[in-house]
């Protein structure tokens, strides 16, 4: 392990940035907004899961006092059509519903209740049409079509995605084809071939603030808050719908209480816009945990996986065919599947893969980016498989994954970044802290491990940022990075202040504002410390470039010999000067200011899979111990390891917090959350019926480990982390459960229900 | 005359970017700003021009239901004083009160009846003492002091302005004294001496819009919404008020209803901030225009010009002694005072001058910056008396100012810009426009002339702007300039349009803020147009390098055969590629900006007499025509010309908006504008009493030239205009009052009242 160097803030637990702001109640969030005679939206849904609209009639609802405006299908024609990956969405339903919470009307009104009472004017005649809600229904024969028409392509984040002509008819629009090596010599130098599938549910990623909009018209200029992930993409989209060039959308983002990949791309912000065009004034548009529950899910998703492994436990071959349930309209679902049918192969070294990975529309809410993008799914299948083949060879399930692990500077696949961690080194800690050795053998205990790997940092990044001194010597950090709870603000701020030489205090974040906030495509893919840190610290850099420039000058001494230290620049030999007094010698006065901008941009690459190689491998370790209830069918988390890779922690408090916040979301999937669908209709889209963890499932005993090897490649080694925590839970527990039990379970999440019927079953047979 | 170069959008009309949303009443001003759980602030003013504070208790206030906070000579304690030049105020009175108007308390209440009722109940005790509330008054031997104490030091735009230490224990804050060649031998070589005392009124800005403010503030975070004419340098001072580095500042410019020097410096600002701080609120403090006319005015001065001039009509020595009356608190009225002594020779050569003046403190409305700052003063004294010494010698006025004008090239003096205007030239157009050798001799008319010359800019710019490309080739531009009504926004984007070949539609610009606009001191001064202009230009430029750059690479074509048309680069021989289509090559996906940055930055030289040479020279010419009823004393004006060297201008149109704005401006203090004291109250501070001009005070015949001569030191040629306009008018009419009826007047506005006494005067003796 790499020796840390020791640094002035980096690496130290400083108190957030918006931590007073946020205890105290006044950090400010998108519904806080108000603007004069603003209006409230409401939206009428769609209470079918599929039917064709006979009629949509907005004009009793729009005499009513105090309806400012009422939105139906005929105030989508001036407007262009929209989705993350393709054009497949409208405002509101034009020809027919598509799930049953599709939008279909919308109304802006002097107040909620007002808006509310609008809604109910509307007169809309359905004409119901048999729906498909699930992948086997989608994929039937002869199963009615979600969209009759191939959904045009489109691009996302650098990439251009289509439909394939051969889809049309068919409830599929999308395909990740991959292959190396040669699959069927590869099976064929097996011993043993192990074929598995696993389902993974539809779960929703309850952020505590749902989706919001206050949406602002002048003229032909149109200016949001917006509780987004992406404002300079969301810009993008909302210029092509309403037609208008990136300079007339002005998008503001506050504080975001969370977002978890459901705060990207387009949600409630068109319609709110539309509203506020037509009502000429603000509206707010914001939703209820319900209406959050209705606009965009995670992928429910069917993966089968084949491995061909030798004797002596070796990995040959794997074959993944996987359906990605995408909902009523694509959103991200086409790259969630593209990355679930890369990323299916694991951290392992198999010289012979193939994949295939399917999207398929269904009558169920729309399915887009969720925290870890498509590699749940997958990783839950293939390390739940692990432990399946090292049963069958009579392997330590250990001992099976060592031998196969890829080492450091190994390809997953040829022209991707190499592997940029010690795969080994991390799976033996977390073996040793979960006391793999020392199995107790109490009844009904169990452990499991898991290691699991993504490319992060999503695809083609393209970020900037700027770093102003004032004249005073204070700094204001310009950053597109949204703050949507993961104390981004604060780790920026950091790596300012470690260049600077200053105090975390004496920065502050600008508001983010994509008039005058340096662009940056978006907030994901646990991205941030690495593309904005080198954007922020790159800007930072050129700051004190400029400032040492000066300074020589100023100090009559070589700029090499001068640094930087507690807000002042000091030569060798006692020289110095403070920021203040040096900008003063710049613009000789109290006046000016000084910028640094940095940009990160990503390669493209011909060779690399995806098009361009990963930023970084996030990869994780999980370590699990359960106990399980034969009475009841609960299983309990004993215990929980997790190792996160974070190449170097800027704030460990905070990667620590992201990585137990990962594991404690990732429980929900894998023992709690699921959207359960009958008769087309969602039976659970509330606090009530639908179980998110809460203190009360926590690990009782419960470890996070950072793995520092200050070998990233964004600032001071840093590697980005946030979704990795959450990726071997699921199959961790699994495997845990079986070593319990001996009983081997498919389908998340394990319920109680789940687990009780198959250690039933078990008994029986 | 250089020969006008053709430009796309330069020199047209353009349609105002602002003037949809204007005349829509759609643009927002601060008063507009409404916050979630915004209280009202309202202010409790002194009745007494002069008194000490026995008491002042709030508490009864502060217990009123609906009543947030009250802010008392107590809450002053932990503020830092504040002041433009000196730092000579606080938020509230402490120690004793110094004019009718003076804030003794302010209290923030959930709206504006329960803050008025809450002033109410504030216990005041005042001790009146003996007030001075003139010029005559303060300077009497033994006059009760304004302010015991020496007022401290401070700095002002890059210059340190300091109260001599032998002025203690007068009214004295300040002195600027010049002098070159040598005064008594100047007088001697002359064979006329001309010793005239000028006065001019106290008037009023009077904007559209009252000063306002809304603060809000979280921790010790203070954010702004502010009608400001220098958002940066209001931010320093309320560094300083505040005791928070400038990163703690954030100060937010919507739309400024009209400005005029009134908005420079420390208004309601911290008042509105200190409230906020205690009520824990944001807080709107929003004054009546009453309220304005008691916060800042224009210096009434009076000023004695001593001209030697020798028999052939040659000026050989001049000496000024100048007195500014700054009210109770100095302001910029140093500044003020220092611009007042520099400019009072006028256009002339004049081998020996001399000047003081002097700044005074008196129990009245403190006296600040407002259009012309200064000049104003001394273009009455200096135009008026060169008609006197014309009708001494018996020449014609146009002859004598021909002889004695500067020629352009010449000095004003050592060290300064050299005049960079045909002052000649402009003179004969404004005699030829307003017909001076066709004198028609109808009775009671006469016609007048005045040319003027300020040193524009202000003294020691710094200034920076950025322009932004967008990934569709839209652009932002980010500028601290101040929207005013004077049209920056549109004439800057202007300059934006012609440096990257598109049209002007194809700009936007970016709210003005703190945080994250380029740094600008303030929009004073006629100075936009030359200093952010270029600002602005250089960052199109420096945008424009980047594009061309990375168009050569695309086009493989060099960079020095590429231009920008119509939103694309093109090569000589076909090849060519649109802004949009660039920046995807660049950013290899819908993604990304490419910014463009300017500075601008005055020089210093100690040899410059204020401290850095004038960045351009602000030069206007008058001929006006008046007919005088002598029944009731009206000066009704039949013709007015006013001529303004705007070098090259950028938008014709608001180059004569504001020229024509800036003569109406003038007939104001011209012929009707005076605040009336009388035993220190101020008889008339509102819109009955307070007459400025309407459109019935249009001059009958009223026409603004352009002179453009492409020879400014700004884009495109451009100088500054805005002020200019102003300058001849009261001695142009005073002049054409003179040759209608013989009637000299010495000061300021000629009412009917005055003209009629002086008419009945001169028939009586």
């Amino acid at each position: 392990m790499k020796q840390a160097k020791t640094y002035q803030v980096v690496g130290r637990p400083e108190a957030r940035l918006d931590g007073e702001e946020k205890v105290t109640g006044k950090a400010v969030y998108t519904v806080d907004v108000q603007l004069p005679g603003m209006a409230h939206g409401k939206v009428l849904r769609s209470p079918y899961p599929h039917a064709r609209l006979a009629c949509v009639d907005g004009s009793k609802a729009e005499k009513l006092p105090g309806v400012y405006a009422v939105i139906t299908r005929d105030d989508q024609r001036r407007l262009g059509m929209f989705g993350a990956a393709y054009k497949d969405q409208t405002i509101v339903a034009v020809d027919k519903v598509r799930y049953v919470g599709d939008p279909v009307a919308a109304v802006a009104a002097v107040d909620d209740a007002t808006a509310e009472a609008a809604l109910n004017s509307i007169d809309v005649e359905y004409e119901e049409l048999p729906a498909v809600t699930s992948i086997e229904e989608a994929l039937a024969p002869q199963a009615p079509l979600v969209h009759e028409g191939v959904s045009s392509g489109g691009e996302l984040m650098g990439q251009h995605y289509e439909t394939p002509k051969e889809f049309s008819g068919t409830n599929l629009c999308y395909r990740f084809s991959y292959a190396k090596g040669n699959i069927e010599a590869g099976f064929e130098k097996a011993d043993y071939i192990f074929e598995d599938t696993f389902s993974f549910p539809r779960v929703q990623h309850f952020s505590m603030e749902p989706h919001a909009t206050v949406a602002h018209v002048d003229g032909d200029r149109i200016t949001l808050w917006a509780a987004t992930q992406e404002p300079f993409t969301l810009r993008e989209h909302l210029g092509e719908i309403f037609r208008v060039p990136l300079n007339k959308v002005r998008i503001i983002v506050p504080y975001v209480g969370g977002a978890y990949g459901g705060k990207l791309a387009v949600k409630t912000e068109p319609l709110a816009v539309a509203l506020a065009f037509k009502a000429r004034r603000p509206v707010r548009l914001a939703h209820s945990i319900e209406e959050s529950f209705k606009t965009v899910t995670r992928h429910p998703a069917r993966v089968r996986i084949k491995s061909g492994v030798t004797k002596d436990g070796k990995l040959v071959a794997r074959q993944c065919l996987i359906h990605m349930e995408t909902g009523a309209y694509a959103d991200a679902g086409p790259r969630v599947t593209q990355k679930a049918g890369y990323r299916c192969f694991g951290p392992y070294r198999i010289p012979h893969v193939k994949t295939d990975a399917y999207t398929v529309y269904t009558n169920t809410v729309p399915a887009g980016a969720y925290r870890g993008f498509g590699t749940l799914q997958v990783t839950w299948a293939y390390e739940s498989q692990m432990d399946i083949i090292a049963e069958k060879l009579a392997l330590d399930p250990l001992e099976l994954r060592l031998k196969n692990l890829l080492k450091k500077g190994e390809l997953y696949t040829p022209g991707d970044t190499p592997v940029d961690c010690d795969l080994k080194e991390g799976l033996l800690r977390a073996a040793k802290e979960i006391g793999w050795n020392k199995q107790d053998h109490k009844p009904n205990r169990g452990k499991g491990l898991a290691c699991c790997m993504k490319d992060g940092g999503g695809t083609y990044k393209v970020a900037s940022a700027a770093v102003k001194m004032n004249s005073d010597g204070s700094i204001i950090l310009l950053t597109g990075t949204v703050e949507i709870g993961q104390g981004a603000r604060t780790a920026l701020s950091q790596i300012v202040a470690e260049e600077l030489g200053v105090p975390l205090s004496h920065i502050t974040v600008a508001q983010l504002d994509t008039d005058v906030t340096p662009y940056d495509v978006n907030t994901n893919a646990s991205s941030s410390t690495v593309v904005m840190g080198l954007s922020v610290q790159r800007a930072a850099q050129h700051l004190k470039r400029q400032l040492v420039r000066h300074a020589a000058k100023a100090l009559k001494t070589p700029a090499d010999r001068l640094t930087l230290k507690q807000g002042r620049i000091e030569g060798g030999k006692g020289q110095r000067i403070s920021f203040e007094a040096l900008m003063h010698k710049v613009f000789l006065s109290k006046a000016g200011e000084i910028v640094g901008r940095g940009v990160y941009q990503d390669v493209k690459s011909k060779r690399a899979a995806l098009g361009s190689p990963t930023t970084f491998w996030e990869i994780s370790w999980g370590g699990a111990e359960v106990e399980v209830d034969r009475d009841t069918g609960e299983v309990k988390l004993i215990r929980y390891v997790s190792l996160a890779d974070v190449g170097k922690a800027i704030h460990p408090v905070l990667c620590e917090g992201q990585d137990e916040g990962g594991v404690m979301n990732a429980i929900g999937h894998s023992l709690l959350e699921e959207m359960i669908y009958k008769d087309g209709q969602l039976l659970n889209p509330n606090l009530v019926d639908y179980r998110v963890p809460t203190f009360s499932h926590l690990p009782l005993g419960f470890e996070t480990i950072l793995v520092e090897n200050q070998n990233g490649p964004g600032p001071f080694g840093a590697k980005g982390t946030g979704e990795g925590g959450l990726l071997p839970v699921a199959p961790a527990i699994g495997n845990a459960l079986y070593r319990a039990t001996g009983v081997r379970l498919y389908d998340l999440p394990l319920t109680p229900e789940r687990v009780w019927r198959a250690l039933r079953a078990k008994n029986q047979s």
